[in-house]
């Protein structure tokens, strides 16, 4: 069985930003599992600032996740 | 007696990431111990963009402290 | 002289996480004294899904510093 | 000069939260120094539930400074 | 190919704290892709002190983030 | 050319804390330039205690990561 989180290690602080968001999504994901529910709000909340705003706090919350996790990437640099 | 929450290791992240869902639920039920008033709210959140990211936020601050306890699942990768 | 908070170490996961929730309702009690109000407020909180997920954000954010304080129970599993 | 914040050390955890709570409301008051708005907004925010929660918050964010600062008070328990 | 986070290593704070709002302004293009919206919603948000302050937030968080992975600038001091 | 952040170290706990507060300020600078425009936003979120304590979490935020930069002044006590 495949799993959707094998490692929070990323290669890169891009692609630890990418899973931060991904991270963000999927808790979204197990609260409304309906997926037409969330294609329908997902177009209301992209024209909201304070939803997106929200969005990006989520990720910032995963991201410093991710970035520990990851040793802060110090020899990629 | 057992315990909900005998320990914050988990095999895998993914397993942490369900663990996180599980710590953000359990503080609502204790502040709102009535099933039949949470099973009312759900549906109503649920398809209110505002409180799914909202959700995610709690998870995401739950996350950082499974993560954290799991030394990030570092030897798994 | 007896005190509520005497140590941030408890035995379990779980009695951390009931001391994260006591952690955040003191706060409350400090800027609310009155309990006349308090329980007032109590069933309009709890009946209210974006008061809930607050709420549980506070406790996450306890819980990550009493986990901490315990070294994640690390010997408990 | 005295100071109001000579130092982040604390006795006890409950000192520590004492703490928390003042460097939250220090920020507020320099925000808004006239004591006259303050005055009038505790009332209306102290009744509030959503304003409380948020203030528990602020303190939490702030104790998990003061405890990280007092290395949790292990000695103390 | 290029990325737009090679690293989160920065030569000073203020380089630093450039690359938080950076990272907190990036999640929102990954939300919301269409420039026409952003731009859009960017001048009704930097008039809404609430948004203001919520970005601020999640500048804070990406900046403890940043300023982690650079040992805090010790040296630079 | 000089900097507003040259480093985050501070001498006191309660400079430290006035570097938070600036931190909290300068990203809201960065997202509304306009000076006139933040001059007209201060007066009505200075009243508002719902801004008020959010922009005390910010700084909150901010604080951790200016504390932990400084080792928690644990010299200075």
């Amino acid at each position: 069985m495949t799993t959707w989180l094998p490692t929070l290690k990323t290669a890169t602080p891009e692609e630890g930003y990418e899973l931060a968001i991904k991270l963000a999504r999927v808790a979204i994901k197990m609260t409304q599992p309906d997926v037409a529910v969330r294609d329908k709000l997902r177009p209301i909340y992209a024209e909201d600032a304070d939803a997106l705003i929200a969005s990006s706090q989520v990720v910032a919350t995963h991201f410093a996740t991710v970035a520990a996790a990851n040793g802060y990437w110090r020899e990629t640099s």
